[in-house]
């Protein structure tokens, strides 16, 4: 069995305000170029399919078309799952009428259990979901984080393993140790949602959706495909793509093929004459998203205006002047934002009362924010 | 051919803050009842399936439920457009997939000219639509109108005829001369959107969707099905159902089969007192949504907790008392309700300079409305 493994598409994802769908639509067609290439036998879309659980109008039309390219004029097995940023139930419409031909979209727990069978490979489909569900689902009250849950999927799905096949797992979370980028939404609420490896190993490839780098995670069985394009300046460097997976009776290898993004995300540096002038700009590709860092020390006037008319799709403009201390405040932003919520209520309690949280009081502020996460997503 | 008729499902519509999720569903059942015993061949829904163009995730569980149902488990084929009040992008993921089991669901114009043949029938699926899309479909700037729309749209569909077979439209507009209730959500933009029923006489049946009540219009080969449920009081002593529809070689014949709603709309009268007595109550289906009159003449405290702990369902509280004068005051409130935008614009427009608008002024007008409500609707 040979699969292509794709994910975080997130389709309608706009960055810094700029519409991304042509350079969604063409990652998409790039996508199946290196599917029809590398003869694969189904594509499998690990998650975050659309950006948002509402998503727009113009978002929906450019995602119907690619299913329906994909699946039905391609005709290729398509094996997906809905991730923490789509609204499950809205994606399910029109699930019982896609299996008729071979698009299997799992966005509900219980359908994690069923396994697609495809050549030598038996599929498990399991969408995101909160530990409430698991809870419910199992009948166990005890679960409380994802990992108590994981626990109990793998038991559930090792007892549908048949031996003489391999077991793909196809599922949407954070794996411990794992290496974040800037364009994920934090799932962290103190940790209650990371997976560790360990409790993977049964299978013999897990392919992952919700963090946006193919590197990620290094593991012998587990990758995450990462997202087709660049969403955020952190991920300048990386390269994007997709997995090319074979599962063979006694090993399974995998290998990237990258996708070349419509328009890059960039960096620039230099002073605003320097940046102005066509010897420089000609040089490079303007039609990029570009971060524009500026060594300039002077006021330049209406420098926003001047520089959009050469650069069409600016994302971010950064004074180097006073470099160390703009790093400095930089650094004391970025701490904040990436602190746990956990933590932060933490730090706040300390500040207010001078005492720290109990071990109960810490369990009463996790599950809390745990139902305000869940409440917040609508479902 | 034998076929079901009905419309204006609604799902998700809410009455007075009540949610009707759970009548809807039984209607539905009740629907499916009529399709089995009366052994239709396929169901007809001539749009207005959801509310709301962006559905709450409960309703779209609903609404996911109907049709698979209908469709999947009864086998029943369907043959459906989109209505005002749907979004056409947002109900048309899945379409595609629904085709292969005989479950046509319509929502761009472009789909309508191409009729679903079932038995001795051809059916025209034509979604709801506004001017500008014809316009555009057509390549032709005079339409400004859904008349002038419909004009070209029936002479395209006349060319798919097969003299040999009954033709039949599904569709959801106002047709000229129908009589209204107050759960619509008004279409008409200075009469921009009616009509003419001579229009749609090369039709055997015209299956309509968009009034409320299967009387709103009384024609030879065309009806309104109505809604399943009242969605108002102004629909009180309206019967609801579907129609059963006949198209022979000769002639088409229909008849109406009704639905009796879980919890009907129905308005008492009485003092406080009388209302509040046992006798009384018990003797009256209190599930059902009530709307009250009251001829008291005093203040009553707290009147309507003490109401709602006998009647859980109160959709309205009306005092008799000064009724003369209230009907005044209803009166003069409901013209200006059901005045049309363009009139109530002429009127301003005379109250602030004196005069009257221009031919040319009203033309702007007009235009300008309907671009309005177009936008309004978001898609």
């Amino acid at each position: 069995m040979r699969f292509l493994h794709t994910a975080d598409w997130h389709i309608g994802k706009k960055l810094h305000g700029y519409d991304l769908l042509e350079e969604q639509a063409d990652a998409f067609q790039q996508i199946l170029t290196i599917a029809k290439e590398e003869q694969v036998d189904a594509i499998v879309v690990a998650g975050d399919l659309y950006d948002r659980s509402v998503p727009s109008v113009e978002a929906i039309e450019v995602f119907n078309r690619m299913i329906v390219e994909m699946n039905l004029q391609e005709k290729f097995p398509v094996l997906a799952i809905s991730g923490n940023h789509d609204s499950s139930t809205r994606l399910e419409t029109g699930g019982p009428w896609f299996v008729q031909s071979n698009f299997h979209l799992n966005t509900r727990l219980d359908q994690a259990f069923q396994p697609v069978e495809m050549g030598n490979t038996q599929f498990f489909l399991l969408p995101y979901f909160e530990p409430i569900s698991a809870r419910l689902f199992f009948d166990n009250e005890e679960i409380r984080t994802i990992e108590q849950a994981m626990k109990e999927v793998v038991t559930a799905m090792k007892k549908q393993f048949k031996p003489d096949m391999s077991h793909v797992l196809v599922s949407h979370f954070f794996v411990a140790g794992s290496e974040k980028s800037d364009s994920e939404t934090k799932l962290m609420v103190g940790g209650l949602d990371t997976v560790p490896l360990s409790l993977l190993e049964s299978f013999d490839y897990v392919a992952l959706g919700h963090l946006h780098g193919k590197n990620a995670l290094q593991a012998e069985n587990a990758r995450y495909s990462g997202s087709p394009l660049k969403f955020s300046l952190s991920e300048m460097n990386q390269k994007k793509g997709v997995w090319i997976v074979d599962t063979q009776i006694d090993e399974t290898t995998f290998e990237f093929k990258e996708i070349v993004p419509l328009r890059d995300v960039m960096q620039i540096e230099g002073s605003f004459k320097e940046l102005t002038m066509p010897r420089f700009y000609e040089s490079i590709n303007r039609e990029n998203y570009l971060h524009i860092q500026l060594t300039d020390r002077a006021v330049i006037p209406n420098m926003m205006n001047q520089l959009r008319q050469i650069y069409p799709r600016v994302i971010g403009v950064e004074r180097l002047f006073g470099r160390e201390e703009q790093q400095k405040n930089n650094q004391t932003k970025k701490e904040i934002k990436t602190i746990a919520p956990t933590e932060l209520v933490d730090q706040f309690f300390s500040e207010v009362t001078g005492e720290e949280l109990t071990g109960q009081q810490q369990v009463w502020v996790k599950e809390k924010l745990a139902d305000i996460h869940q409440a917040e997503r609508g479902k």
